[in-house]
């Protein structure tokens, strides 16, 4: 049976997208309170799989996700795109109007900061490690003028009472989700593989412009490019790059080549099948 | 008397930020909650100037300021770097060991993480809408079992006591303020171009390639470079571009056309002198 590592509790939106990838195969979960904690039991060997968010639709790429795949050697050998839905919850039997302290995980809050500022702008934002750990601590409290901002699914599971649904501020909120595994795994129908390049000198002008080229020059679609800049070090950048083709690909292979002969340290982060968005 | 609008309290770091930039010319400030109200305060006269964070070397671009900037047709003038540095406050007397909560601004609190976890693991941290705001609420509060994360400049303000210094996880931690006007202005000496770039059609492969291909083939450097990529829809991408040329720039006018012309929507934000790191 596989031990698959999330940061987070049961129901939060980490375990969500764990349990939409491995669907109904047997597996059990390793949860951790943070990304480091998820790496280390990958490492160590604790975990068979991790399962970390790598971008959200509003806020860009989790940065510190990154900086801890750049230090690993772990692969990616898929993805999960996940619709974030949030939820306010309370006990049974609470009240918006009675609400005086809303827990949540310190993305959360912000991402329902127009529902808080319209409906509780008196209410104190406490931020928590979690959404669902969130529920669990509001339910322990057992207070009616506490709330928590979760999903459905953390609602359901202690059953608490969703409040109000869909308080997000804007509903193209998506997080990509990725699996890793400590070994190198070949997968079959890989159509996309994710890499981060890194400049090997401190200065050179243009050089985003000739990475691309490398891809353009070999019809390769990108479909996620971000830039990190170091500010006040101008073109000293780290890219994070997702190509639509697997890492067999010939093209790919030249490209990659071309790159590690110009400017750039490439790390391929892994190769994988592209996840396509399911309603769920 | 010029009136600049800020988003924060006296000692924020807008404020700090605001008071680099304009020095000793005799300057007001209108204080607002948010950086809608801010634009506001400029669209209808209230203020002069804005001054707003555009970009954190940890966090990236500032969304909600580029979407405003999107909206508006305001222009950038300059721009001031400033290094961000966090103690932890609290009442004259107060003493680490006794903190039970820590009020801050939603970016503040994770980026003392490390610092929370380790010192004041129990502590509660709260969210506020300003980081020196919070000194305010806990000076008002009068309790010395509370802490607010925040500037020197705000704990002498407040004639409040910092409990600890540089208290940030990460030291390279920079935001980039810029100051806007209402009305069009050609700043002297302008040699920095700010620019938004958006795809006119939904779908094409190698676009961002083609983009910098337009300044790299006029030898215009760019010094930033946000792709915001909208999940779900591969190469449909917004850009946030920084250019080191002045917009009398002929190059610079050339590459304008030339992105017009193919598959852009370029609207320029403004024209302005390149600022300097200045430890103050």
């Amino acid at each position: 049976m596989s031990r698959i590592a999330i940061q987070g509790v049961e129901a939060s939106f980490h375990d969500i997208a764990s349990k939409q990838f491995f669907g109904d195969t047997l597996f059990s979960t390793v949860y951790c309170d943070t990304f480091k904690e998820v790496f280390t039991m990958l490492d160590e060997g604790t975990a068979d799989y991790a399962v970390v968010a790598v971008e959200n639709s509003l806020h860009g790429p989790v940065n510190q996700v990154y900086d801890l795949l750049l230090d690993s050697h772990f692969w990616i050998v898929g993805e999960v795109l996940l619709r974030i839905e949030h939820c306010l919850i309370g006990l049974p039997g609470a009240q918006l109007s009675g609400i005086t302290e809303v827990h949540s995980h310190e993305v959360a809050i912000p991402q329902c900061e127009d529902f808080l500022d319209s409906k509780l702008p008196n209410a104190r934002r406490i931020v928590e490690h979690d959404t669902a750990g969130s529920v669990v601590k509001i339910k322990e409290a057992g207070d009616k003028h506490l709330a928590a901002i979760a999903s459905t699914q953390a609602a359901n599971l202690h059953s608490m009472q969703v409040i109000a649904s869909n308080i997000e501020t804007n509903q193209e909120n998506f997080t990509r989700f990725i699996i890793l595994t400590k070994q190198h795994t070949r997968v079959d129908g890989a159509n996309k593989t994710s890499l981060i390049l890194q400049t090997k000198d401190d200065t050179h002008a243009g050089i985003l412009y000739h990475a691309l080229k490398a891809f353009a020059d070999r019809q390769l679609n990108l479909t996620l490019l971000h830039s990190r800049p170091i500010i006040g070090k101008a073109w000293h950048y780290m890219f994070y790059i997702d190509v639509e083709a697997g890492i067999a690909d010939q093209n790919l292979k030249q490209a990659l080549l071309n790159l590690e002969e110009q400017h750039f340290n490439v790390k391929v982060l892994g190769s994988y099948e592209k996840a396509v968005y399911q309603q769920v």
